[in-house]
């Protein structure tokens, strides 16, 4: 295909016009100018990536696939703009009679050609993902079988983060349920779907978070994304200003209340109030944030984002997800913990407090409290807004009576232990300690999180794989679009259940594969300039959110 | 507030300018002007409804709220826009002095306001709604008690259709897995959250509707979402035609999708067929549509969409949601059943048939089959697509081992027995019948739903506490905006487990209460001119969905 042609064809078709002209050659290597009769051209047909751009093109795909389905057939085809298909000149089949793309026009869109098209620029991307079959053994926890029952690994990247997955408290309370109320719900809220367990978990959730009143749903995905939505669509000219590195079921509600985002740099509030003070007091605004961030353990200014929020007149949506069973005096997540002995002694809201002045929160029933389920907890008339008015809430079964159960034992349980908090921490503080001593990088970060920087995304699959295969330890790698390119990560979670003798072994499986796959040390990223917060230095002052216990006090705190 | 004034700011007010001049005059019957020492200005503030109104508007809420909290103290505000407010400049507030409603503004908008006002709404149109505090109790299937665990109602409105809720083969299989795997999957499907269960189950769903893949969502709601707007989303100038009776998620997924969409009446092939014609074949088009839809039992005419689809190009999303389970040889669904000899001969793909000619099939694990969750099912490329791309799918906690052992099992049983099917249908059968004798209005449909029509929406909830307090029978009342005004029904569900003294007290008590609340018969809607589908004389002709039997032979067919 000559290039002035090809010039053309970009110009005028509105797929190929935003690819430049050097890729579009790159992509057209594999001939697919010839003959419909050509063994070659037919190959080309269901091979060459410009090819597979072509099977997207309205005018073209059916050329195309008329050709790979019957190389012995001399396919015609309609068409009005040749300009659109840079191949057609050059075929015969451009030379069939031109008619109109109306209604009457032949030819079929290629919707399986496209799905391939979508998982090919994700294998192109090294974003495909490959699932692994993990199934976490209750009795053995946290070991788990991979797809043969027999072979047996320890799972460190699970977030079931406090292992009350498998706490007798919790299954025994579900089993118990099951013989009394059955599998599932059998209808919605509104239908057949609302029993007292859900509204003892409810009150029990709002009392968690010293408010007035919680919603449950399937998934705080559902909840992050119906509240969004609903509330900002119903607040008139609402403003949603939300942290750069928030959660996909923020982003979606945002999206799909269609308000106004701005969207801050993450964690900088003299972004964020630079922003805020653009618009009018009056104008309705929703500061979207979150208490612990997933990847990188970073956690949210709560404080200081309170307070722009009373100067700019907006209110505050916290999602806790990765914080609530895991921090303060009775496991509501940061917010508590921010004044741990005010809060652990009432249970009622200490005015001027981080949980008092947050205005919506979102959690999950499972990660720290070990089952699944999503909620929201605030005012009584949010609450009640939100029940009333979010699809998602209301045309959707209700969780299952046992499911309810499980999360009702396990959020009590929680808030009234603090053994499995000060085990996770305890193992948390141990394994950043023990890889601060070998060198090996992670980004540092106040919280559980042990994000184990890689910084390659086919290093970083490696270093998983080999972890699995060769020392029976599963920690997913973290890899684009999850992460930035060049941030890719082993994100390992310990739990209370792990022992001394796992993270022993899990430090010297990380040295070995930082050894064979020669991975950057932070001695690497000090040279390197850093990355992810890996070997800058100077690292931002926050505070450890370690629960107060005598017994750490001997321990180094490394963030 | 004199009537030019009024014209005047409903011209420039964004709020006002959509209502109509009568419609505010009637709202500020109860008077709002007058000066804020007044007690009466006081009440007003919190009870007229043009003041509702105001409380929304960014230049009004501040005075209607200083007014209403301190009656007692003259409250100055801020304001250019006094065209905007209506009431401004009858109140002294409107002599404050004037300043720009600039980021200096000193007033927040008042969210509780909203949130009270948005409440308000709902119960003005009676449409707020209040739960019941149901309890289905497994070993006293339909049974359960209310608030108060000693006092037992029948329920006669749950989705459950087929009991598979409380079945031994569903609770032991979750106990066990319970006790196996704990209580939570611990992660998404990519970090630890994807086990031998979810592909196996996954595996039973694609062979249950004889596709090549399928995938596990939250919920169907979620399916349906995630699903469509993925879809749509990636097909290039794709447009959607949906029934006008599709559910919520379905519209939620289009609307999300940002995809074009065209809404044909509800069954009306010969309506979107004048819609397809009207675009290119070549464009990318899914018509949305349903088996049984819920709230009327209506059924989608499948081949005659999927005839349309392959003429104009357009793939099919069929939402089987009330129909797995309950149609088929295999539980399969309404699809499965209009092949119905062909594919009891077989579990592969039968050419031609409906099963086969559906594109894309969505299901729920919540209802028929007695859990929670729910699926799509498709090509291997398409859900493989959505798998990759859907956020719904993939920021997600996974389903609990335990929900997926129990709906593993429930779909395994339901697919091989039709016990379950046959119980349900001869219920259905006896129920519709025995209704028609006394008159009582259902709504003509060939499904398992039995609508019963009381066109009224006080009425319909009058109806529903009627039954549950005086005769222990719980049957919610669906009313706007489930379904349209003046078509407010009782939706009843047989299910396998209702006895036959349980029906004839059933029956009792709806004649009893029809007759004490004087609710409209059969013969009233015939002089009414019919309503719903009531009453209309001449029925459509459509197939009676049940399971081939010799023992129903002898019974009439109601549809």
């Amino acid at each position: 295909m000559d290039q002035s042609l090809l010039r053309h064809a970009t110009r005028h078709c509105p797929f190929l016009k935003r690819t430049p002209v050097r890729s579009l050659r790159q992509l057209s290597t594999t001939s697919v100018v010839g003959t419909a009769r050509s063994p070659s051209a037919a190959t080309a047909t269901s091979g060459s990536a410009l090819v597979a751009m072509a099977r997207r093109c309205p005018i073209m795909h059916d050329a195309v696939n008329a050709r790979a389905a019957s190389a012995s057939q001399c396919t015609r085809m309609h068409s009005t703009r040749s300009e659109a298909a840079p191949q057609a000149e050059a075929t015969p089949a451009a030379t069939a009679p031109v008619t109109a793309d109306t209604p009457s026009s032949n030819n079929t869109f290629d919707y399986e050609g496209l799905y391939g098209d979508e998982l090919n620029k994700k294998h192109q991307d090294k974003s495909y993902r490959y699932f692994n079959n993990i199934n976490r053994l209750a009795q053995q926890f946290p070991r788990a079988h991979t797809a043969n029952v027999e072979d047996k690994v320890t799972v460190w990247c699970s977030n079931d983060y406090l292992g009350m997955s498998k706490h007798p408290i919790v299954v025994d309370a579900m089993k118990q349920t099951l013989d009394r109320y059955g599998a599932g719900a059998g209808g919605t809220r509104n239908i057949a779907g609302n029993a007292a367990l859900h509204l003892a978990l409810e009150q029990e959730l709002a009392k968690l978070h010293r408010k007035p009143a919680a919603l449950l749903f399937s998934s705080c995905y559902v909840a992050n994304d119906a509240t969004l939505s609903t509330l900002a669509s119903k607040l008139p000219g609402c403003i949603i200003y939300s942290d750069a590195l928030n959660h996909a079921s923020m982003i979606q509600g945002i999206r799909h209340s269609n308000a106004r985002k701005r969207i801050f740099r993450h964690n900088d509030v003299a972004h964020l109030e630079e922003m805020l003070a653009q618009e009018p007091k009056s104008t309705p605004k929703i500061i979207a944030f979150e208490s612990v961030y997933s990847m990188s353990g970073s956690i949210g200014p709560i404080h200081e984002i309170c307070q722009l929020a009373k100067k700019y007149g907006a209110i505050t949506f916290l999602d806790e997800v990765h914080a609530v069973g895991m921090y303060g005096p009775r496991g509501a997540g940061v917010a508590e913990h921010l004044e741990f002995d005010a809060n652990a002694a009432t249970s009622r809201p200490v005015l001027g407090s981080a949980v008092d002045e947050v205005d919506i929160v979102t959690g999950t029933l499972g990660k720290a409290f070990g089952v699944v389920g999503g909620y929201v907890a605030g005012s009584a008339a949010l609450v009640d807004m939100l029940r009333s008015y979010a699809p998602g809430f209301i045309f959707t079964t209700s969780l299952p009576p046992s499911v309810v159960s499980g999360a009702l034992a396990s959020v009590r349980h929680v808030s009234t232990s603090n053994v499995e908090r000060l085990g996770q921490q305890r193992n948390t503080r141990t394994l950043k300690a023990r890889l601060a001593q070998l060198d090996i990088p992670v980004v540092p970060n106040p919280s559980h999180i042990v994000p184990v920087l890689v910084g390659d995304a086919a290093l970083s699959k490696a270093a998983s794989d080999l972890l699995l295969t060769r020392h029976g330890i599963y920690v997913q790698s973290i890899n684009y679009p999850t992460v930035a390119r060049g941030e890719e990560r082993l994100r390992i979670t310990p739990t209370p259940g792990h022992t001394d003798a796992m993270t022993d072994h899990l430090v010297g499986a990380l040295e070995s594969v930082w050894r064979d796959l020669e991975l950057m040390r932070v001695s690497d990223w000090v040279r390197a300039g850093g990355r992810a917060g890996v070997g800058l230095g100077a690292r931002h002052v926050v505070c450890a959110l370690y629960t107060p216990c005598p017994a750490f006090c001997a321990m180094p705190i490394v963030l």
